[in-house]
């Protein structure tokens, strides 16, 4: 039989063998309640890989790393000297987290590559498989590192002096297990990113639809906060002779959620998602208070304006409360928009399969946002139960998983096949 | 020449030598600023107390052991079927504590002996210097452990099954160091029992008293707090679909903050010591954060309103962030009066070095709280600066340090000599 090359052949991926291989990935690294740690570039991250590249060698792919460790998985097209197509996500997990957020990515482009080589089905344009490093960033901040140098959106020194909780710097743990590569950063160039990925909110399970077509993604901001009071003990210090750190921050952040809750767009994000007490005892007023800030918006301009009162609110407590602080912007992503003409692929591939999807801006950031300033880029998603993500009971219904990887893959091909 | 017995006779203690030993004790398990690290039972604290036994037994006198590790040191009287008269205070502190609180009450005990062994005098009734153990609480919870099962105002299986972080049994602990003796717990009875101690509070220094007459302690109450919520991904998750902990956290102790500082005496006092997040990750909302709450005033009633305030603050924090709440009170000590006799003999002893003192009540619960259900107590205040405690930078005057030993030497003796 002759490979079938027409860009309008359909195929049909197998929902089952998708939603096995995710069981099986998610039993590499299990936690304890259900979900999944594979800290990147950890022991589990490795295996989960390792796991991953068995799979796709299978298929008669070409693995290759890059020097930050982002694993490419080539299948070659008929017209070899044209930029790829591209898909993907990541591997790694939260500390504690779910067997969706990244992989449903991953392996619904292994099951592209699975349905495509038993129907030996040849692209026009070849196809790359692509696992970022360290998209989570709860081991080695920041978040998205290996798309981010990939696409010049973060500086490689720091990216590879990154430290984890334990000093291990990223540069070594990529040479440790062996994940250090020799493609340089940026390289392969790309015709086009698709990434699906679940939603991580609530939006798609409301609304009753099997998924969105993801048209940007909002702007993050991150912050480290440090509040210095005077510690002190806990009986004979009167409240007006206090500084304390902790009831400062209470303060400031009491006042910023109020903000970002009055925003009128419903559209404003805060989270504190670390504080932490220098030498805490119970009879003691702290010393020093350290807290992360994670500030979100779909409006830069809106969140210049939140980032301004979050300065303003964090100076009014610590100035009220006689302590110091110091906050340093630790990362800006601003409000990022997709390709046109990869937003209307998606439409179209789902048209054809019968189904109107809502256009939706994501509220979590994506190896997509960096990979959008280099090449064209837009992402899927899926509904994921009651908006959970990050969290070990993340889950996402089989038939959306499907439903997904279909449209995925039926907009893929057409891209790969086009004229 | 005979011993010198009269009740009149004075003896003038020697501050210079008080301020030595205050500097040598400093020196084992110093901390990197200036004060001392010596948690309750760790080898800084055992060595601190080995230094201590050989300077009081330089002298004669015999040291025993309670079952809790509680140190007796005794100096004989001359009718030694008379219950002792004791004083004494504790020599382990905070984690970066300061140089003298607790240790200026055990010292200036050890300077009153040293005076009477060098001018060989005796007194009537037995004199008995105490160490106590695990005073502050901050390895092994609660505070004042070892005076709390002398006195039987804490359980003994309470005392010996607390455990440190890493897991370490008290009772393990005491056996390990071989604190634990065989005095049963309760003995030896004593006549009265008076403790030096720094104020930790700016009370004296403010009103530019040399020494302060303690009529009472505070109320203390502890609290364990612990608030669930839902652990979601900090980008898509609106802010009204969220419930968050630590947001939730803020919001309650901002409440009960501004109800402590809304009371009219001025006397009551809120700390939070310790706050956890568990699994802390910049972009995670977390699932839970944990919280201790210590709260004092000096009046009971007060006392029992502000933390009826505090679970309702609570409550209704948590209510409002769809969260729960679970408050466990750890620790109740009720607002204790001194003894008023011995209130007296201190004033007495003040006024014949010319001295008129205030009488003040302590904001921190000390050894001398629990000795109070059990014996006659009283305590002397010397100004500390700043009125920082539970701090490297705590400092107290040499000369403050030298007239509290000078009055309490008084006022001991005229104790244990009269008829």
């Amino acid at each position: 039989m002759q490979p079938t090359t027409t860009a309008s052949t359909r195929i049909n991926i197998d929902g089952e063998r998708l939603w096995r291989s995710l069981m099986d990935m998610a039993a590499i690294g299990p936690s304890p309640n259900g979900g999944s740690r594979r800290l990147a570039l950890t022991e589990e991250d490795i295996a989960g890989r390792l796991q991953f590249r068995q799979w796709v060698e299978a298929l008669g792919c070409r693995c290759r790393l890059d020097e930050a460790g982002n694993l490419f998985v080539r299948r070659e097209g008929r017209d070899t000297s044209l930029a790829p197509v591209a898909f993907g996500s990541h591997l790694d997990t939260q500390p504690l987290g779910g067997r969706f957020d990244g992989v449903l990515g991953v392996l619904a482009g292994l099951e592209i590559l699975r349905s495509l080589h038993e129907r030996d089905v040849r692209t026009r344009r070849p196809l790359e498989l692509v696992v970022w490093t360290n998209e989570e960033g709860s081991r080695f901040a920041p978040a998205m590192g290996g798309s981010g140098v990939y696409a010049g959106r973060l500086e490689t020194s720091d990216f590879f002096r990154a430290e984890d909780a334990d000093g291990i710097r990223l540069a070594d743990a990529l040479e440790a297990s062996a994940q250090r590569g020799d493609l340089p950063l940026g390289t392969p160039v790309l015709d086009a990113y698709f990434e699906l990925h679940i939603e991580q909110g609530p939006a798609l399970e409301q609304s009753g639809d099997p998924l969105g077509v993801v048209t940007g993604v909002q702007g993050i901001r991150w912050f480290d906060v440090r509040i210095s009071g005077q510690s002190a003990h806990a009986g004979p210090t009167p409240m007006s002779h206090r500084r304390d750190p902790l009831l400062a921050a209470a303060d400031g952040l009491v006042a910023i959620r109020d903000d970002v809750e009055a925003d009128p767009s419903g559209d404003a994000r805060l989270t504190i998602g670390e504080l932490k007490v220098t030498e805490p005892s119970r009879n003691v007023i702290p010393a020093e208070v350290n807290l992360t800030i994670d500030l979100r918006h779909v409006d830069d301009t809106r969140l210049d304006e939140l980032e301004a009162m979050l300065y303003r609110r964090l100076d009014a407590a610590a100035s009220k409360a006689g302590v110091s602080v110091d906050i340093e912007r630790r990362w800006r992503s601003p409000v990022t928009p997709f390709d046109p003409d990869l937003i209307a692929s998606l439409d179209t591939a789902a048209r054809e399969r019968g189904l109107s999807l809502p256009h939706m801006m994501s509220g979590a950031g994506h190896d997509a946002v960096n990979v959008s300033h280099v090449a064209p880029t837009v992402m899927l998603f899926t509904p994921c139960r009651d908006g959970i993500s990050h969290n070990e009971a993340e889950f996402a219904e089989p038939e959306h998983c499907a439903l997904g990887a279909q449209v995925l893959c039926d907009a893929i091909l057409a891209r790969a096949n086009r004229a």
